[in-house]
């Protein structure tokens, strides 16, 4: 059974290493998929927006998520079953919203928080390996998720509003959704969303953000501008995406996780 | 098999990646744990401390460790089996000797410097791969300690040195042991040694430190105190820790491993 | 059956990740070795050269590269069989040609632009989960490498031309080839290089570089010099190293990949 984990706990001190130590001590047979341990400090919506990308990329099986702000707090801890098998477990933040979306739906929650798979005492800063950690072993190793915890309505389950593109004056009005480590920024803009805006593959585009105007293309790929010139591009998960050939996007157009830019054809 | 690894080896080279293609070579059937390859270079105790705050959170299994400023010379190389089964294998320069004493004591040790196990020729500055990944993976596979090298009596090991918390005028004498990425501080403080400080959870504290003062809060989790606020609290391995939610409580204060602090009940 | 993967994805995204997660959804029973993902970006031969260092410390596998500057555009993407049994899948920009050297040669070879194991639709900038890591999970369930494209003469495949040191005015004139993430840097000489050029085991060494002059010792290890010594010694892969002990090498005599030294016995 796979085991996948996505957190904000750096790869640098031992948090990961003793997740994986926690989940093969009582699933020896788990096969431990790390989508990322990268995602920017306690930011929950970057952490939802991978989980969505990477999940339909991995087998069916238990997904664990921990981006964790409140952590030690009286926020909810749960598992989550989707439609199509996948079980969820994480804070209940909003963190694994997304990615119920793309697995067809919540079908089954359970309040996870006293959850008879913790390891007791369960500290009020490691929930990743007191609570977490264990329950996904658990569920790995076969255990029913209604013996996970408590039942919970899915409809009561938190969600996570995104931001939305919009055409405005003519031109495209989207916003940064992920900065990758390059620089590299993915838009809230589906392939459906550029109709009627007059891009178009290999065509001019301008930006605008902050006040400034940048000038690059609609190209395929990044070879298919010049070093340090600016294109935009559907990324691998298909909505655009705003980089620099061998240079840093979010960097040199001061792009963060909600940035408005404006684009239009030229 | 658990084979688990700690090193300051980082993760830009292939050090790390190495040691897994040797372990998995001489015994594919390894479950191989990276407790952690950021050590701070060199830095033997905060590896050993890290080291020991793992273990327990990990199935028994062979245990490597290399933090090792002196490889290549004459410092020993070893093997050492604990009281409740563990296997630990790195230099004899004390990184491994808090494992061993969470672990019920080292029952016995092998010398593996000139390892039937190691794969010649040993290089002089990497013995990850030459001698301690080829002696673990030999273990995991089930071969005998005895065979792994030269009887060594266990009183002869390496051990650490840690510097320990006092109470002096009223005030709680601490010593930072281990920074972490975020800049949060564990200090030598145990439940036991809080007991007639006057710090109470929720209460306030001083801390003083490089001559500066200042206030935060005992308190039990980040979310309890405001963003940029410091705050003391019991971390998961339950010694005494600062930090600053949101914030680099290391950076702020200036806090390094050895550092001494000193906290006052406010 | 081994799986190697080494990129320049870093580990900060979700690319990792997603390419382990495509790998077991394929072959479940893949046991995945990640050599490194820190190869600086584009840098194609800095990650020839670690393959190259890497490869003869893993059990015969499947071995994926990516370094892929060009990936979107018509550059080839291949897989090929080495005459050892070692499988190499990635760009075919050179990145494998010093492995496949090491594994006894190419033997055969596909062009997997358009395999039938492909992830449809294939983006234009992630080949690493949608044509390699499905190729590569499927020869490591034991598909043929025949089926997985088609035939390609190993002839054409591209290859990679390294610097080589040679002798000049009494000096061994080498080039920087490959610097580690502490700033050690490996030369272009190996052990045979070295005959006639008086530098010998606890010598004197100058280096000239930039201009610029250094003293060091030919030593064995690191803790042969003192702290902030030049060293220069053999490293673990066997040719010549230079570094600086509990320092950065290449940061303070100014080496990048390529650099010119010369190096004189004193």
């Amino acid at each position: 059974m796979i085991v996948t984990l996505l957190t904000d706990y750096g790869r640098d001190d031992e948090f990961v290493g003793v997740c994986h130590g926690v989940i093969l001590g009582i699933c020896p047979e788990a096969r431990i998929v790390d989508i990322t341990h990268g995602v920017p400090r306690y930011a929950v919506r970057a952490g939802a927006v991978t989980l969505r990308n990477a999940l339909p990329y991995t087998a069916v099986g238990v997904h664990v998520a921990v981006v964790d702000p409140q952590v030690g707090t009286e926020r909810r801890a749960v598992a989550v079953r989707c439609e199509d098998g996948r079980l969820l477990v994480g804070p209940d933040n909003g963190l694994l919203s997304l990615a119920w979306e793309v697995a067809g739906g919540a079908e089954l929650a359970v309040d996870v928080s006293r959850s008879p798979h913790r390891l007791e005492p369960v500290s009020a800063t490691f929930h990743g390996r007191d609570l977490f950690a264990p329950v996904a072993a658990h569920l790995a190793a076969g255990a029913p998720i209604e013996d996970a915890g408590d039942p919970l309505d899915p409809a009561e389950l938190e969600t996570l509003d995104l931001p939305s593109a919009r055409v405005e004056d003519g031109a495209l009005v989207a916003h940064a959704l992920l900065v990758d480590q390059f620089g590299n920024v993915a838009l809230d803009v589906g392939h459906d969303e550029l109709a009627g805006t007059g891009l178009k593959l290999g065509g001019g585009v301008e930006i605008e953000s902050g006040g400034e105007r940048y000038l690059g293309t609609f190209a395929q790929t990044f070879a298919d501008v010049g070093a340090g010139e600016l294109l935009v591009y559907e990324d691998a998960y298909r909505p655009l995406a705003v980089a620099i050939n061998r240079g840093d996007a979010a960097g040199t157009l001061g792009l963060r996780a909600d940035t408005e830019l404006r684009l239009r054809a030229r």
